[in-house]
């Protein structure tokens, strides 16, 4: 199980006194490339290696300013050129799960512009973070 | 059909040279937020009506700065206390969907801390915006 | 005088109920390249022209959700390698100044990475839009 | 000195490839958040006490994605209601200092919406972080 620890910032919620929904995506982000970066992948952005496909988040309870947030990520499924995360955001304070979120990344060729099959040394370490999800 | 039309700005790009993937939620937010509008809704943060219950973005092609983007909105699902919006983000200049968006909307009253039922007023509103999405 | 117009956005707020301090740097952004744009330069990321080197925003009122915002901007200085522009962000309900701020812009050559002197031509543009701060 | 450390987010960046100038004020607002918290105040945004009233950024160099950013803060000025905040940007791989902030800060009821003075015991914790800005 991958995880990093983000605290809330202030300018990450909005007049309604929680964070904002968009300010999820930004954690998802943080979480899905240090996932990544321990896959062995090189965080040049002139050597980019996926694509971003979909992304989803389900909001369970509201967040707050400077709550401390788990972010839980692992691989749900494996296609021909691409793969599924899924995550869990859960309060560090009270250990509940506050957000559900999910993301298709395609292996992308950024100088073709164009998708490319998921080669096997990537699958085998993709399957070694499978979970099936909940 | 509720349509929004923006401007992408500079600094909702990323190292990519395209659109950040966080960015289209902002753009997603400013469509349900107009549209919520033309409910006949307030904009008074002190009298808020809806809560994002799950928001979600597919990805078809790559934005860039400066592209004018049309967003439209469309009611795609009504229950008992929530409603389904979905979004097509469109290339004003090519008239091509670069992105789809969903969201579900819950009726919550923020005093009380709890979701609402869908009135009837409102469940006739949001009919009267329901389309079959694609 | 250089005037664009922006609505603020509901993720520009925060906890406090008003607009977020870094918000005001989007639309400060968002003016300096409309008013860039409007003195013949290309918005290309390729073929970009200026680095910022300053920026700042003094805060003389609180700005809220949904207010229609006038940023004016005007050429306060010009210099060999730089120019300074200087904004007003006015509320359009009230005619009032929210906030002032101030850009220090280098004419920056990004495939050599260096400053480089401002040419006649673009003086002359910019001494047209040249105004006495306030 | 108080120092906080920051890893430079993807979403930070722009489509010129470093930083985008309207992150950095995130920084600074991190920064001066838990500098404040480190005088001994409440960070509940119901009882929050200053209100943010100028901020600037000079830009030295420019950063990257995946930086490590040292933002180290300290008290430049103490006045009657307002005190001056001087912030160093520092590459923590580099430990060249890559941007220079800047934040008044004014002592503000925000329930009665006006400012007040700075207290004796406030201004002695602010005396003792006072340095001569560089």
């Amino acid at each position: 199980m991958h995880e990093i620890q983000i605290v809330v910032r202030f300018g990450e919620t909005d007049a309604l006194g929680h964070i904002n929904n968009t300010s999820y995506f930004i954690y998802l982000e943080e979480a899905r490339i240090r996932f990544i970066e321990t896959l062995g992948f090189s965080l040049d952005t002139n050597r980019w290696n996926f694509i971003l496909a979909s992304t989803k988040c389900d909001f369970i309870s509201q967040g707050y300013f400077n709550q401390h947030l788990l972010i839980r990520t692992y691989v749900s499924k494996i296609g021909t050129k691409s793969f599924e995360l899924d995550h869990d955001i859960i309060c560090a304070e009270t250990n509940q799960r506050i957000a559900k979120g999910k993301a298709v990344m395609v292996h992308f060729n950024f100088e073709k512009q164009q998708s490319e099959p998921i080669s096997d040394g990537l699958r085998e370490v993709l399957k070694s973070n499978l979970v099936l999800s909940s």
